[in-house]
């Protein structure tokens, strides 16, 4: 009979898995590990996992056999069909009660379906995000788990003391919501990440071509812009990587080959806020830039056909204009973050969670590749007023974008001169130039529509009266039925 | 037993369906009409389809009973279920080598699916885009038939005869390609669709908020734009709007609640675009901008909150700044189609189709709603370039990009400082400024991603070679696998 000595059996030992473990035993937890090629279970032990209480199995059975009850299992396995698989594997193996957690990177339609399968079956699902990289998942990741909240009492031990802690200490960790809220927060976090990406590299670009600035002048930039406002992980690997040089001297990013790859969870939540009908701007356009940087080929014949603008190069201040840079970052970054909460909101609303706005932005305060100083401000603001509409109505960002917006705005209207693409600067513009019109253009659209597809519309005198003109005398009056022009 | 007197038969009688039948009849077919309501068979046969030679049935098997072999039966139902419940219906009545054309707004993976069902049956089955609104179906609509190839024989002369003319004499319809071809151009034509009714809802804004232009002044400068390069459907039915007066004087346009809904091809399109890893930007934002339109209330509050430029109004030439607008619109409108090809392009490679490129222009040139003097010119480059590999990289198209890319890049410049927002011109503007990029600033995000998650990146100076490095000095050197930072 072998005896129930771990607190929690983890499977999966890449990267991610053992540094998650080695993090669990450094908080007094007795982790038993479990990989299907089970000589990474030895070799895990002998090297890495050499002189700590972790133990090993070579079967999913001796790894149940070897968990305290309720037994807490997580998987930190490729999302998709290895999770469903190891499910089905422990599930003889396990009693009512006993807790399964996905730490991978599951699309959250999963989570919600495996929270579901489980429920029936007697067995809790947690489907946590996890984020910090390497680093994270050995010294204080960010974790954003979901799904049947009866587990919680169980993990909440385990999960705050591994996670990572904010400057003020607390852990950034909390429970997320139900079913699949953990990985669509998760989700949500990815593609804001993708978004903060995409900024960094447009002023990298503007800095770059537009300033002629060497790229240790651009690290200088960045030093300065991580002890304000900007404070932020991104901004310091940032520097980090500026100014890392190759062995020949030269600056090891420049002879980085030019093309984004995408594991594809920012095309998720581009995908999910088009479905939702939430306009996730930044996210969208930062995704299309990893689409358009992988058509190396395309672009480079395009080089040698595509004039670009007669105007002259940048001839101003230049130290002024570094200034609104940094401004138009933020004020874009500002932007990103309250479509992402608007997107939540919706997600919310669409599947009955009950979301802690402020919880969530602690989660991403810490140990995850977006953390900042900047969202201990949103955290502030979802605390001041949960029932917060927009995170651009807080007083505090509304007057930040209030202060960077002639910036913003003359950033974007000098690389538009100087032909230098600033997609996710620019839409964050436009999101925000929209947002505060009251009146849109679209009422010409609806006037096309009803002109050709005799779709209707609404008068704004008449709310709820939806009536139809026939704008040229000729043809019916009827209004289309199945027909979407 | 009845006699087969109808060279065809259509199910659905709502406007579309209407129209197209009394097209058919004008052109000399026999026309088989049927209603799932069969009043509706009734009251069409009295009154809009009297002294014609549209026959009618009051059951599925009579349809089939009064229709000539190989029967042709075309649905113009609601997109969705209805349309597999009808082809059930009509199976028992169909002999092998029958053909069903389904011209409703069917997403295109259905019309995949039903090919191949249908065929296994020994049924030909036509997934047929129709455009071109009440009016199209009625005189002239733009006709996109794909689906199994074996059925365009038979249904072509009644096809090409019904469909628009181009100019030329051209009719507007042509095999598409295999299996779900026809609907998923039609899908992209929706989304140019979008595209396009943004764009000019733009310029309206700019010429209103940023010029202060009356609708009648507005209304002239449509009327110009009409006679040149833009010449098109849609500026020709603004034109009529912007003029038309509700009964009190004022412009009717500006009693039109500004919130524009969106029956789903759109963002079928946006989404499409997303999965493929194309970056068809335009149709993305013109969807996104349908979503904040909608979110009326949120903006009213905005209003309110959100402040705008301090920057002065418009002090230019008006004139020349409208000029500079109408190239703005033209060269936007350019980009557009030329990402609406590129999503085409691997569309056809990912299922496997042949696209006929100048086929499809002809196809839009006239009868639907995008209809232009433009897509002549498409479809020149595409005829004396069948492997044109971006439409952006034929002269036409290159020479018109070139010489209106200063305007353009005014114009959004201006619009960015007046606070109106721009986001379909602007993010045209910055994918062709992306696109011209031999070197986009994707190099500094690949190094991000290695240096926090460790997915290594390629060396421009050995293609292939993927490395990574250790850029703190700190962490593992190990390279990440199941996880996606």
């Amino acid at each position: 009979m072998v005896e129930a000595v771990a607190d929690i059996g983890l499977i999966g030992l890449a990267v991610m898995g053992q540094n998650l473990i080695l993090n669990m035993n450094d908080n007094g937890f007795v982790v038993c590990a479990y990989n299907r090629t089970t000589s990474k279970v030895d070799s895990f032990l002998e090297n890495e996992a050499k002189g700590t209480n972790v133990v090993g199995a070579h079967s999913v059975e001796e790894l149940c056999a070897k968990l305290k009850r309720p037994r807490k299992v997580m998987l930190l396995v490729k999302a998709g069909s290895a999770v469903d698989a190891f499910i089905d594997q422990l599930l003889p193996f396990l009693e009512k009660g006993d807790i399964i957690i996905d730490g991978g990177n599951s699309h959250f339609p999963d989570s919600i379906r495996r929270t579901a399968e489980l429920e029936a079956k007697g067995i809790l699902f947690v489907g946590s995000g996890v984020s910090g990289g390497e680093e994270g998942a050995r010294f204080g990741p960010s974790l954003m788990p979901g799904g049947n909240a009866a587990a919680w009492e169980h993990i909440k031990p385990i999960f705050q003391s591994i996670a990572a802690k904010a400057p003020d200490g607390a852990s950034c960790c909390d429970w997320v919501g139900e079913t699949g809220a953990g990985h669509y927060v998760k989700m949500v976090h990815n593609g804001i990440e993708y978004g903060d990406m995409q900024l960094i590299t447009e002023v990298y670009q503007i800095m770059l071509e537009g300033l002629g600035l060497t790229h240790d002048e651009m690290a200088d930039v960045f030093t300065e812009w991580n002890q304000g406002e900007l404070d932020s992980f991104l901004i310091e690997i940032t520097r980090d990587i500026l100014k890392y040089k190759d062995t020949d001297g030269e600056p090891l990013v420049t002879k980085i080959r030019d093309t984004a790859g995408q594991k594809g969870t920012g095309k998720w939540t581009g995908i999910d806020s088009l479905d939702r009908g939430i306009p996730v701007t930044l996210i969208g356009e930062a995704v299309y830039s990893r689409c358009l940087s992988s058509l190396k080929d395309e672009r480079t014949r395009a080089s040698k056909i595509l004039k670009g603008p007669t105007a002259p190069k940048f001839s101003g201040d230049k130290k002024a204009f570094i200034a609104q840079l940094g401004q138009a970052l933020y004020a874009a970054k500002i932007v990103s973050y309250a479509q992402g909460y608007m997107l939540m909101r919706q997600a919310a609303k669409d599947y009955n969670w009950k979301l802690n706005n402020a919880g969530i932005a602690l989660m991403w305060r810490g140990g995850c590749i977006i953390r900042s100083v900047f969202l201990g401000k949103i955290r502030d603001a979802y605390t001041n007023n949960p029932e917060l509409e927009n995170l651009l109505f807080d007083s505090f960002f509304a007057d930040a974008t209030a202060k960077a917006q002639d910036a913003w705005r003359n950033v974007i209207a000098q690389a538009v001169l100087m032909g230098i693409p600033t997609p996710a600067l620019s839409t964050a513009l436009n999101f925000y130039d929209g947002l505060r019109h009251e009146m849109l253009p679209a009422n010409l659209l609806q006037a096309q529509r009803d002109y050709f597809g005799a779709h209707t519309y609404e008068r704004l005198d008449a709310p709820g009266k939806w009536v139809h003109t026939n704008w040229t005398g000729r043809g019916g009056n009827v209004s289309a039925s199945t027909y979407d022009a």
